[in-house]
């Protein structure tokens, strides 16, 4: 197969673990005989720096004509704490996930068996736990309508959503629970929120094709406990935007380490597949940031495409490097092992 | 000391559990010699059943014209999953919440020395945890203009918020940290909503008369992340409304059960006292709920009024129960003490 792959490395630990995802790709390539060719290009705070848009013209067109995104990470904390910056790192991210369409993010969770002892949680707890968050991409608060005053004193955000936007992420959740333990949990605020009446309502509409599935309903304050306490109960969990991005971090905690999970976010046309992670910026250039997650995001890509056998190569990879506790840090305090080691591992295991 | 306190069960295992709380004032009153003058009064469900209105006129005014509110809880899920029913059990505490002006709520978290193994939480990563949650309760996206378009196709629900209801609670928060370890942590997400990025600002204004208070931030996906992985890190948890509620289940997980942390909710004139857990419609009558985080609520009313050693009376009372395994199944299983007996434990120990 031959692909066309853009690579934005975005900020922080962005470039080092994006690095190792493109190793093991090329490794596969070379393996499977595939044509995997990638083009850089810049977003984030790098591209603010470079040419004052977190989304520059040249990168989007490049996004839209690939077959796919490989992206890193994004965000810098010298415009966290600056409310006032009128450009952003974050709506570099937001308009490529709009302009692309990328409506659903897919998040899986699933502990891998020698790691259960390195979760915060109890090892009965999670031991068994697997399960998909189907999270809503580019609707909600994240691109309503902003608000400040001239004063600078009152502030909005308009969340919102249409039936359209809810019943393509909802075809999407259920099909794949099809494939899975048949379960889709809607995560919303329906007791206080108009939009969550709309997802509720649209939701129970779509569930009507899929008999073979079973739909219940969680709140998301009970569900941000029940994903803690209980996290087996859960097979695909939908939600909306905000929600789906505070419960998948949430979630992240029962694998042991953010450093672990992968995304896919599909469009109709586009995928773009990243890391959950952030941009981490203390660990920057330390080479020691977890590269799994971004290999994983790597794995993702080729299932997207088709390549199993490929895709399943690159879970074993990551296992044995796991296995042989080749791993960095966040996962062995002591380990003498760093992002570039992680990635050759994985990358010649391949 | 007089108080005149308008009781209001609600719903589910509202009128249960509230019923243990106003056992253990009495008690209070009797040992410490303070008349507590108990009137009861309709809300939730149960008043739209007898009234067709959640907050009836006559139940608000009551509450406006006593010392103090106990609440117990709110909602039936006939109305949770009938996304078109006019009128919801909510609204009732929702514009409670508002008339009073009770825009703080503060929800402690602290695990029980006899409950670190009950925690789905490895007990090293409890043991020691101190926070206080201050979640904002009045604005946000909780009381913002809600629209559905006449198709029901679109919905829409606006977070909106001002300089003056951040810095009121902002105040408090800091307060709370000077008698505590010093530390605020605002929760926001200030890399997407233009309403936290107002937040940090008014934050940063205000703790500038706190020079003794160390503030930091953390974006809500992380803090939900956090408050698993290392939640002593945390002194006093600064938030919005929505984010405070989902926080403040989540961070129910560390103490083992939701059945044991309490709320208080201040304004300037009056003050509400609540469990955080919700009605639990499939234990309603069944006499298996836990009275714990009711009968704290209590306490946190006493502490209020300045009665300390009165509510610290309480808090031993509680510790005893849980010491001597005097709890509901939540936190046995094999228990065989109901709502009723854990209650009456309790007060007998005052
Ligand atoms: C960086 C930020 C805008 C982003 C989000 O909130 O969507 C991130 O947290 C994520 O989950 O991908
Ligand atoms: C019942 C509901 C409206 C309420 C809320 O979301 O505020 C509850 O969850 C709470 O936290 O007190």
């Amino acid at each position: 197969m031959n692909l066309k792959i853009a690579v934005l490395p975005g900020d922080g630990i962005g470039p080092e673990v994006t690095l190792q995802a493109k190793k093991a790709l090329y490794a596969i390539g070379v393996v499977y005989d595939h044509e995997f060719v990638f083009e850089d290009a810049l977003m984030g705070a790098v591209a603010i720096d470079k040419t004052g848009n977190p989304l520059p013209e040249q990168t989007l067109n490049l996004c839209l004509n690939t077959d796919a995104v490989l992206f890193g990470a994004i965000g810098d904390p010298k415009y966290d704490n600056n409310p006032s910056a009128k450009v952003r790192p974050e709506q570099g991210l937001l308009k490529l996930r709009k302009e692309l369409g990328l409506f659903a993010n897919i998040r899986p969770i699933k502990p891998y068996k020698s790691l259960l002892d390195s979760s915060p949680l109890k090892r009965e707890i999670i031991e068994g736990a697997d399960f998909t968050i189907f999270r809503e991409l580019t609707g909600g608060v994240y691109f309503g309508e902003k608000k400040l005053n001239d004063a600078g004193t009152i502030a909005s955000d308009l969340c919102e959503y249409s039936e359209e936007e809810i019943t393509r992420i909802t075809h999407l959740a259920f099909k794949a629970a099809q494939n899975r333990r048949k379960k889709v949990t809607m995560v919303d605020k329906a007791n206080v929120l108009e939009t969550s009446r709309l997802w509720r309502k649209v939701v129970k509409k779509v569930s009507e094709n899929y008999p073979d599935v079973l739909l219940d309903f969680l709140f998301v304050d009970n569900a941000a406990m029940q994903i803690i306490l209980n996290p087996k109960q859960f097979d695909v969990i939908l939600t909306e935007n905000l929600f789906g991005d505070i419960l998948s971090d949430e979630a992240s905690v029962i694998t042991g380490s953010i450093g672990l999970l992968a995304s896919a976010s599909l469009g109709n046309k586009n995928a773009l597949f990243e890391p959950i992670h952030g941009s981490y910026p203390q660990a920057k250039g330390k080479n020691t940031a977890n590269p799994i997650a971004s290999i994983l995001s790597a794995a993702m890509l080729l299932e997207h495409f088709g390549l199993n056998k490929e895709a399943k190569k690159v879970y074993e990879a990551v296992e044995k490097a796991i296995e042989y506790n080749v791993v960095t840090v966040d996962l062995k305090a002591d380990s003498k092992f760093g992002t570039n080691e992680v990635g050759d591992f994985i990358s010649n295991v391949i």
